[in-house]
């Protein structure tokens, strides 16, 4: 599974663009995991939208993760679902879905050491910076990615935050993946945002290699 | 599967008193079927709330439906779901969810005979009258009721604006049992409000049965 850049949707930020075509300008720029996310819609609509979704990120090569909605996931043979600490117990998904992508947001090493327990399969670490798009109350930092880092052995997906300008040192503090909502989905260009990410991903990654 | 007395939560109207008091009420005056509906909670919550009922239903001999949501259904081993025509298609939640029960809310012979034809175990018919609970724009009234009673052989629940006073004739037009919200939660004593409405239930079936 490619993690480098793994964009969040959050349709409120298109700035009226369709998302479809937000997301199809993510894939071209390189992004290889997305993960929808809908909160205010019926089921129905969130399957069909799941489904158009599935189609053009196959087309990609790329993976479709679905946020919070196991049913979902089952509904359009999702590659996975991510799952946030008030959504479905990491076990009760698993025994449900079984060998697909679990994904769990964890802000403390603690969380990430109980997902990695229950057999998740990355872990989202987040708030690492606040964000414009979601108020959180404490971010994990810098610090605490590393000591999630030195704690856990999964891929660790980085989200809250993140663009260009730091994307370098969330990579070098021991994120596999930067996860991006605003950053892409509010970008004029949403292919280039992407491009733009992934380029400091695979630099700051080597950078890292030739240092460790 | 008892279907005479149907109750549907709303914890919104249950005027403070805890929901589990509620269904249990509901459970000794006589309920068959509880339906779990909730929209504006976490799936943590939602799964857990729907784990406590599971306990309580078993424990009454009666069964758990789940509003919507195919996911906590699977999550507590719930008896079944109900399924809008806003939620997931019939024939995907089939196939994800095997020979549990599936109920499919329909206001038409149309609806009717699609729901009967993809495999629904029972249909709502909704809403028969307007309710204080759910704007509806139409109401598929009794005329409704006995035209889908007519088009198909599935168990009918009927729903919308159901009481006491209204009983005996939704039944005499072919419900099999009737679906009740407000008449229930809202209830001095919801065990008394089942315990009438069942008593409806079986006179007026038995009057109908003479009849027949």
């Amino acid at each position: 599974m490619n993690l480098d850049v793994y964009v969040v949707t959050d349709r409120s930020l298109a700035a009226g663009r369709p998302l479809l075509w937000v997301v199809e300008e993510s894939l071209a720029g390189g992004a290889g995991v997305i993960q929808l996310r809908e909160k205010d819609i019926s089921t129905r609509e969130f399957v069909e939208l799941a489904l158009r979704l599935k189609e053009i990120t196959s087309r990609y090569g790329a993976r479709l993760i679905i946020n919070d909605r196991v049913d979902v996931a089952l509904a359009v043979g999702a590659d996975g679902v991510h799952l946030g600490q008030e959504d479905m117990p990491l076990q009760t998904a698993r025994k449900i879905l079984g060998p697909v992508l679990i994904g769990v947001s964890v802000a403390t090493v603690a969380e990430a050491a109980a997902a990695a327990a229950g057999g998740a399969d990355y872990l989202g670490v987040s708030a690492v910076f606040s964000t414009p798009t979601k108020k959180v109350a404490t971010t994990v930092g810098l610090e605490g990615l590393r000591a999630i880092r030195k704690a856990v052995n999964l891929p660790l997906v980085a989200i809250g935050g993140i663009n260009r300008d730091n994307a370098a040192e969330v990579v070098r503090a021991g994120a596999d993946g930067l996860a991006v909502v605003s950053a892409v989905m509010a970008a004029a260009s949403p292919r280039l945002a992407v491009a733009e990410l992934l380029e400091q991903v695979k630099t700051a990654r080597a950078k890292r290699r030739g240092e460790g």
